[in-house]
């Protein structure tokens, strides 16, 4: 910010100028950092909308990716990695094929780890790539909108120097919690992978709590190789949630018409059915379908590769809609008020299926034991069952009544972090406190030994005074009897 | 709801045919149950803009009142009151003058106590009104949008089965927090009248445990004489922190430029600045003042009985303002970045002096013990040091940069809850739990209980090993003995 000469331009008209400025166009310069697949599919529209506010955009990412391509609207840079577009590909049809047969825990998890380390290593290709960090060392960015899936922007964010703003649906062990200080009673917070919803029996909140101790070792097992490229690369000891803590705005992906009502902190911002918008209209029902066609194929159906499946959800004949519960879809069915399906295959999708099940506005069918039978039954229950389409119509006349859309939200708070060069007025006090002196244990414990010292000293003088009255007693009893005698 | 004819139109058909019918200014009904003074004042233009898009109010006050007038904007209705328009005024005046002369405690509260019991007795007043309640009756509101300082409003909400919209800037004894079920760690969330920041010392921090719990027994002595109340108005019994519970949506008059990051509930909508407009500009500096001119007067002070003071504070050449902490002012001095001279006297004033100066935007003086040097050098101090300017320039900036104006937001949520007839998807589960298994205490007992029996039974387990091997190493000892022999 130049500094403004005295006597010219008073401070307040120098803000006014500079706001001016950025609504007029001249943009700031903001650095992203997605994640492949659905996850960049949602981040788009809020870049395209930056783009079109004037400002400069670098996308950051690996050079094997699925969907993240080169745009007009964006400067793509990208970075080597160890592994071939094939790999993604068939770790991804896997994944897929995974969800449709039963799997031990520990193949599940070790599956998992595959993920994770192929996360690290694109981490430590990224940052030992000299000329991509010297490129954006020098174009003085004014913060970095990420995807904290991906840890590693934090780390880049750390070494620039930049304030970050964070879009997420939720990350892995709910450590968005634990980063942003943010209070989640175990007894009615559901957390991921329990299925439970916001009413648990005793035995639900028993598991909870455990999920939530357990949560909390998975984060630093999850976390923990990270460290020593934290170490390495700012040269300073930190870990992942102590990183994520530094975030300036936490752009959520859900409200609480799916989410269960629960604390929130001051820098989270909920930003659920972005990318709901029911501009355009169908005049045709399709399906979508790349393998070969059946041969017992109704004349009702038709089988195409590729359809906008918010715009057909839109269309006033779409009767149900069968999903897989990823969060996106479920916020089309409720944008578009469709009554659903749910085949729930893997990571919050279980938990996804659960909230629209628990609200009386979809049946949730389990992949891995439904029959066919099932499938009919559950679709002619939502769609002949007036319920269904009367709970989905409340909870999407709730999700739409909103005094401003959430795409715009993101975009005024990734515009704010630029601004402001972040968000110190949102964050707690509470980052300045160890675990002990937020709990207030230390003062709880001054204040039970203050007391347990009084109750102590107050027994201790009973117990003299008591003493010496019978002592007292006692001689006088003596006295007397010596003078009777 | 009218249900719709099936084939007619569908209930999405229905649902956007009524939103198009509150646009299109096919207003609601709302009842307000207003507070007297500056209360009334920041509620007005939200009463005002509602107006305006056609909704149709009630606005319901005691006979005996300030500032709450007829108006074409809304319908008033009073209601006989025990006390004079001479003693409210009165009691204002003492209020006023009791600031600046040193009482004792026992004094003060008294005091309070004569406030309490005013409201009180207002109260009952107001439920034994036959014909004002049987006129309320037959209204059929929407919503009731009431200023919970007079609990009052939502004794009659219950009564009328309407949903409530409360509007302030903080409740006695903070039952906002508890009414809300919103976490509030007294680790940092410093309590009203502490004169703490975020940032405690160990003294202070168990200084805030102590009014944390000392607020919970002020709580139930204040709301209790409403209980006997409730039971005769609503044959049931409830306290009136159970009853605030039941509000719908909480719009708070403040936001995090002023107040301490802390954690919120999805009810409760920040407003903070709601009064703050930049319209109006001034030509000219000017001075309120009732009392008699003084004679030493000088040239550059004028002498006016009411002047606009957020007009005032935006002229370009308006340097310091000197005020009494309440929180309205405040938000006009951060609306227009002027550095401030705080003298609090009653009330939230304190605290809100405290949260301007621990910004370094103000500076604060004891009205008590202050002299007229103090005074001078203050002034001199926040406007020839360029930090203050510099401060409240930041503030100002973060204040002002918001994606949606607090008025409008305001706006949105009363008719908000108008239409959805409350906001029953932002009430948390929290609600239906008791302390105990909020807390998760139940839970907690449990898993002790298991793991100390588990313990118990590992340990007698050892034990009983332990034994035999010794017995066994004893029968064999002896038996090779014997051998030997």
């Amino acid at each position: 910010m130049v500094s403004p000469k005295p006597g010219f331009l008073s401070l307040a008209s120098w803000a006014v100028f500079f706001l001016l400025l950025w609504t007029s166009g001249e943009g700031g310069k903001l650095l992203v950092m997605p994640i492949d697949g659905s996850h960049w599919l949602s981040m788009l529209p809020i870049i395209e909308k930056l783009r079109d506010k004037g400002h400069e955009i670098v996308v950051v990412a690996p050079e094997i990716n699925l969907r993240i391509h080169s745009s007009p609207v964006y400067t793509l840079k990208t970075y080597p990695v160890s592994y071939t577009k094939e790999f993604v590909e068939a770790e991804f049809k896997e994944m897929g094929h995974r969800s449709f047969t039963p799997q031990p825990f520990l193949k599940k998890l070790s599956k998992i780890a595959n993920f994770t380390s192929m996360f690290l290593d694109s981490c430590k290709r990224l940052l030992s790539d000299k000329e991509l960090i010297q490129y954006l060392e020098g174009r003085k960015f004014d913060a970095i909108f990420m995807d904290p899936f991906f840890p590693c922007g934090q780390i880049l964010a750390e070494h620039l120097s930049l304030p970050s703003v964070y879009f997420l649906r939720g990350l892995p062990c709910s450590v968005e919690f634990q980063a942003t200080m943010c209070p989640s009673p175990p007894s009615y917070v559901p957390r991921f992978f329990t299925r439970s919803t916001d009413c648990m029996s005793f035995w639900q909140r028993l598991g909870n709590l455990l999920a939530t101790l357990g949560s909390s070792l998975a984060c630093s097992v999850l976390y923990s190789p990270y460290d020593p490229l934290i170490w390495e690369f700012l040269q300073r000891e930190a870990t992942v949630p102590e990183l994520f803590s530094h975030a300036a705005v936490w752009l959520m992906k859900y409200d609480f018409v799916f989410e269960y009502p629960r604390p929130l902190m001051p820098n989270m911002v909920l930003v659920g059915g972005i990318g709901c918008t029911r501009e355009k209209r169908l005049s045709q029902v399709l399906w979508r379908y790349t393998g070969k066609a059946p041969p017992n194929l109704p004349k009702n159906v038709k089988l195409v590769k590729w359809l906008p499946q918010n715009d057909l959800l839109a269309h006033p004949k779409t009767r149900a809609f069968i999903t897989h519960g990823g969060s996106h879809g479920v916020y089309e069915g409720i944008c578009n008020a469709v009554p659903m399906v749910l085949m729930p295959l893997f990571g919050d999708q279980m938990d996804n299926a659960k909230r629209v099940e628990s609200r009386g506005a979809g049946l949730t069918l389990n992949i891995l034991e439904m029959t066919s039978t099932d499938i009919s039954n559950a679709l002619k229950a939502v769609i002949n069952d007036k319920k269904y389409k009367e709970n989905i119509q409340r909870l999407s006349d709730l999700h739409l009544d909103r005094p401003i859309h959430p795409l715009d939200l993101a975009v005024h708070w990734v515009e704010f972090v630029m601004r402001h060069k972040g968000a110190p007025h949102l964050r707690p006090a509470a980052h300045d406190l160890n675990w002990v002196q937020y709990h207030s244990l230390d003062v709880i414990a001054f204040l039970a030994a203050v007391t347990l010292l009084f109750l102590f000293i107050s027994f201790k003088c009973c117990l003299c005074c008591c003493r010496r009255c019978c002592c007292k007693k006692g001689r006088t009893g003596k006295a007397t009897k010596a003078k009777s005698h």
